[in-house]
């Protein structure tokens, strides 16, 4: 039996979470669901946004299908996803950025780097150490790889080695194991390359990077599909994976019924070609495509739908 | 008797920095420029590429217009620019990004965080510390404040405070110093800011923000503005001032004397700014508009005229 977790968690992740769950349990009625109640809501009601028992529940499930979390400005509140993504290893964060004339899978590094959460502050200063581990970036080489060579395609390594050392342990690793691979590569300077990315995205194919220069790359890359609202993205480790939108809880537009479901249907479709169903993954990305040229989207994108109709329409779709 | 170093570097640095200082005496004939031969064509000669004198000879200049330096991939060779934003202390970056409803001042701290060399390798990992100091912050914040100021403007403080401890202290000290200085500000997560420049340019004004982030973000604003050809910038300390095209030494098309030399005349304007030479500064900034005006522009700009003939162009309009 495969079991899903659902986190709907805090802001529109409530309003798009259902609808991808909906998508899923449409193609999959074996499907079993369970919720698991995740985020800043529960923290103000309980004083605890994730309890370890929470954990457990997420590890038992076959997949995860997540929303969005809040996070206060609070100095001791240290992220969910964060928790999540170190506490079941999730180690690379996939990002597919896809769009007219743009095809791009970010494999950004998603446990190590500046998120190493080793951190002090003195009175006049405050450090945090970068750690880049040979195995950490062994295995999203790997993983970056696998995809390039799945793609029929080529891998770009984004560094920043010609200023920082752990940058170029990263960069050889990566070059080694492409090499081992056999899957063409190129290197370029993180900076340069957010730019390139930008002006000539069809160089581009697969791109493997460290955690925080994933981070900022994907959130640029997405200005050519027109921003987060339709980003979905995987958070895969060797015994657990994470499905959800790139887009945050958006406190802005939460409980007005109008937050774009796409990013969370894609999310939701990522999920089902991990679990090894590509088909039902093309058929949602058809359907996704045949709702947007009928024109039935939500606001952001330039449409009057709600969240409930723009999901329906998709359903229907299908 | 003001003194300009003039360090035509590497690469097409060769070619547009003759143009800028012709520029220069043109608009102030009683200025003395002098050469300092710096960079990876000395290193190849020399066996190093910035002596120790060198470095005395740009602290003799009342500013320094400087080209580009390749920095070759050997591991041994630590990027000049670095070495000399640190022994100048030239603290502040600043990268202006204008264009057609693009008017944004990037102000980047430029001599520590991830930059701060405090880096060691073990062999399954490399560490590099990144360090924030309560001085370097305030002084970065304190300029920008004081542009933002000087602009009538307002102030946008870019910092991953969600994720990095680090990025907390420089942003509290930043809202500290926004706060003194009467300057209004906000606050904002670089990647979504990234994003955000990129599809809502008009909302900012002066953004500051920590050394490598700073990097990233400005690369990718130049999108903005059709690439880095155009982009000028000025690292500046207390007591020195250097002004360098954003772009680098770019190997490919050196040589062929087609390399477009605005970055490098836009530079020579703000190093007359700096010198208190505001008009002069305008009447370049004029002079570069009317020539793109009358369609002489170098082929990345979409034009056929050569480096010289920009360059006369601009000085014609002078
Ligand atoms: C919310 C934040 C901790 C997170 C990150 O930095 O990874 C987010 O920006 C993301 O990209 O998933
Ligand atoms: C060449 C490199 C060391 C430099 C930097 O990272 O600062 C460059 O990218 C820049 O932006 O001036």
């Amino acid at each position: 039996m495969t079991s899903i977790a659902v986190v709907v968690g805090d802001g529109i992740g409530q309003e798009v979470i259902p609808v991808a769950q909906d998508v899923l349990s449409l193609l999959h009625p074996e499907y079993e669901f369970y919720p698991v109640e995740i985020g800043y809501g529960k923290w103000k009601k309980t004083g605890v946004a994730c309890t370890p028992d929470d954990i457990v529940l997420l590890r038992d499930a076959d997949a995860i299908i997540f929303g969005a979390v809040t996070t206060p400005p609070a100095a001791d509140y240290r992220s969910v996803v964060l928790e999540i993504r170190k506490e079941l290893d999730l180690y690379a964060n996939l990002r597919p950025i896809k769009g007219d004339g743009v095809d791009i899978m970010i494999v950004r590094e998603n446990t190590e780097g500046l998120y190493s959460g080793i951190e002090w502050q003195e009175d006049d200063r405050a450090s945090t150490l970068r750690v880049i581990t040979r195995k950490g970036s062994e295995r999203i080489a790997r993983a970056a790889c696998r995809i390039a060579r799945e793609r029929g395609n080529h891998l770009t390594i984004g560094n920043k080695a010609n200023v920082i050392k752990s940058d170029a342990f990263f960069r050889d690793i990566c070059i080694k194991t492409a090499e081992e691979e056999g899957v063409p590569y190129t290197t370029a300077f993180i900076d340069a390359l957010t730019l390139d990315v930008l002006m000539h995205p069809e160089r581009y194919d697969v791109i493997v990077t460290t955690n925080i220069f994933g981070d900022i790359l994907s959130d640029a890359a997405a200005y050519l599909v027109g921003g987060l609202g339709m980003l979905p993205s995987a958070n895969i480790g060797d015994s657990h994976a994470l499905f959800e939108p790139v887009h945050g809880s958006a406190p802005d537009i939460a409980g007005k019924g109008i937050a774009n479901p796409v990013a969370a249907i894609r999310s939701a479709a990522m999920l089902l070609s991990h679990l090894g169903d590509i088909p039902g993954a093309t058929l949602i990305e058809e359907a996704i495509r045949l709702t947007a040229e009928a024109g039935i989207t939500t606001p952001d994108t330039g449409g009057k739908a709600t969240t409930k109709e723009a999901g329906a329409a998709v359903i229907d779709a299908l």
